[in-house]
């Protein structure tokens, strides 16, 4: 591999504060030096020291690539009609994740490996160059281990989330399920996931309450797994607070904040990742990410793609609904789904364009500036970085 | 060329009441045949007679192309610094129309027809085979004819739309104004256009009076232009009960609507056309698509792709915001956005799948079903039909 002067870059976000302008640290009029694979110089244009060979951008941004912290990608099966019937009011008896599971247990190595390929693809193709991918729609021992098994072929960043629902064999018998996520299950699916995750939610009856969540989100931290939690999603819970006190990297969802979430966010290592789409599927209010913003929290942008309540991995679309829905700045969107959604993902390799940033971990826009990403909705005007150069 | 039997359509939507099923006539596991370049024979695909060749879709959809009846896309310059302004609530004065207005002008033959292109090259990329243009950004009679010039290269629906505001040259007399786009403009424009269009609100001082529009209107109409009208955006107003009056095709925007004008619609020959884009990119309250269907108005859907209010032309993502915001089913959403808008532009040989369709009207979803339109908000899946078979 050699090296290339990447050029033509009308803006360079890099989210390094060091660098001119703002939070995004924009370098105008700027070009960076590829060499093997890994960025070796950034600066303005006409400085662009000689390299073995050039591509030249037709006036077009360069930014981090988009970091997606939150997905649910193992599955197989089609929802449409569930969501259909709740966009119409539409009563709808479609059993909702039990659907997903039968689908995605019935479905070979082969058939899943190929969905979340295509999968993994679809985001890709829209900029998106990290993604995390959780379990969650096996709720067996051996089927969890399985979708962890496959989701670690296209990712370091994967999940157990057994304690996803409460499955329907377990309704009578809750505390047998919330034993084998923390015991049994979780032994099978350490080894191949780098977090543990649980849906913490007394708002729904199929979600695990407060000391199901914390017993076992502590056997995983005990394990060695990484801690982040569904939380605060259908009304006030107790989620944001487990996962503050348990170090959580991330608590997702965060529609529904009491003052003392803020507050113990703010004080916190723990990021609050926001999911729009969730709330544009679901015909939810959005969560107001200004205060937690004016608060001093941490907050990340991620898509949840997902057959039940967001089946859109659309980065770009994420921003969009950001600033038309939740009160960010473009800029304080992007670095959300940037920066904020790599340190939601405790990363600091990803998110910046800096010297040592891997090509990969680069994305191009179609258009002169990264305020296009809320201006023009719908367009899929995102990339990676073309293959010549990585 | 010779015929090519395509197979593999999960669905085929053909708006034909006469098909199988409910509103788009979905037929299930279908095939088409096209022959020299059309629609040849439609069926289930079992029944598919020989053709001279095969296209095996992946399980996907097919439906009529979108048809996108309200496009501003002859403009040149950026604008997006004044959507963050809105978007954040900064205190901005850009210019709006006049910004664009000049950039336009500056621009030679060649650089505004490359944006077009370009434009016209992603709506297509994105699944949309019929786009309508309108001139406006030139106000003078040589650039207003220009812009139809250069529209009229890529589509027979052009627009002369030279009341789209009063110019700032013309705000101590705008009954010159007035006259100007009644008299020598219409007639330097009128060769170039089939449709005539007038922005008229009372709400905007940079619009055109009920009074003003109605004179421009006629004129057109008598020179053999169609009426299209842009009314009640920006609150209520006398632009549905004008375009009624003048039989127009189309009355766009439709934001605040009267029962009265609501009555006028339902009994008259005018399509609403709705562009719930503007009211996404400028943090503006939705209209009740279900109201004006629930009283048998004709809906569209259209883009309204414009530098100022809307930059997307994402007829996917109007889908999506149909279905979110204005109460209307995938189905009516997907219907309007292709008959619904055909019927807006008066053309019977789109927006439909029939016998002798062109196989240029076509798109296909990467998805098994139409409903995916918008349960995937933000996913590119809306493509032409490969080239192979054009």
């Amino acid at each position: 591999m050699t090296s290339t002067a990447v050029t033509g870059i009308s803006e360079l976000v890099t989210n390094d504060p060091a660098r001119e302008r703002g939070l995004l640290g924009v370098v105008q009029d700027a070009a960076v030096v590829v060499d093997e694979g890994r960025i070796a110089w950034i600066g303005p244009e006409t400085d662009v020291p000689d390299a073995d060979g050039r591509l030249e951008l037709n006036r077009q941004t360069m930014m981090p690539g988009f970091v997606d912290s939150h997905s649910h990608l193992v599955f197989a099966g089609d929802r449409s009609a569930e969501f259909v019937a709740r966009m119409t009011g539409t009563p709808y008896d479609g059993g909702g994740i039990a659907v997903t599971r039968e689908a995605t247990c019935a479905a070979d190595d082969e058939q899943l490996r190929a969905l979340v390929a295509a999968r993994v693809a679809e985001m890709n193709a829209l900029g998106t160059t990290t993604v995390e991918i959780k379990s969650g729609y096996g709720l067996t021992v051996e089927q969890e281990a399985r979708a962890l098994r496959i989701a670690a072929e296209f990712t370091t960043e994967t999940t157990y989330l057994g304690a996803h629902v409460v499955p329907l064999e377990y309704h009578d018998d809750r505390a047998a399920y919330v034993e084998l996520c923390a015991g049994e299950m979780l032994e099978a699916c350490a080894p191949h996931a780098r977090w543990i995750d649980a849906f913490c939610e007394p708002n729904s009856q199929y979600a695990f309450t407060e000391d199901e969540a914390r017993h076992i989100l502590t056997a995983g931290k005990d394990r060695g797994l990484l801690v982040r939690v569904h939380g605060n999603q259908l009304g006030p819970g107790p989620g944001v607070q487990v996962a503050v006190d348990l170090g959580a990297a991330s608590v997702d969802h965060c529609t529904y904040l009491s003052d003392s979430d803020v507050e113990a966010l703010a004080g916190s290592g723990t990021v609050a990742t926001l999911l729009p789409g969730v709330e544009f599927s679901t015909h939810s209010p959005y969560p107001d990410a200004s205060r937690l913003i004016a608060a001093g929290v941490a907050v990340a942008l991620a898509s949840d793609c997902n057959p039940g309540t967001c089946y859109s991995s659309s980065m770009p679309l994420m921003v969009a609904l950001a600033v038309r829905e939740m009160n960010m700045s473009p800029e304080e969107a992007v670095y959300a789904a940037t920066a904020g959604s790599a340190r939601a993902l405790r990363r600091d390799d990803i998110g910046t364009v800096r010297l040592g940033t891997s090509a990969r971990d680069l994305a191009v826009l179609d258009a002169p500036s990264y305020r296009h990403l809320a201006y023009r909705p719908g367009m899929p005007i995102a990339h990676r970085l073309p293959g010549t150069v990585l």
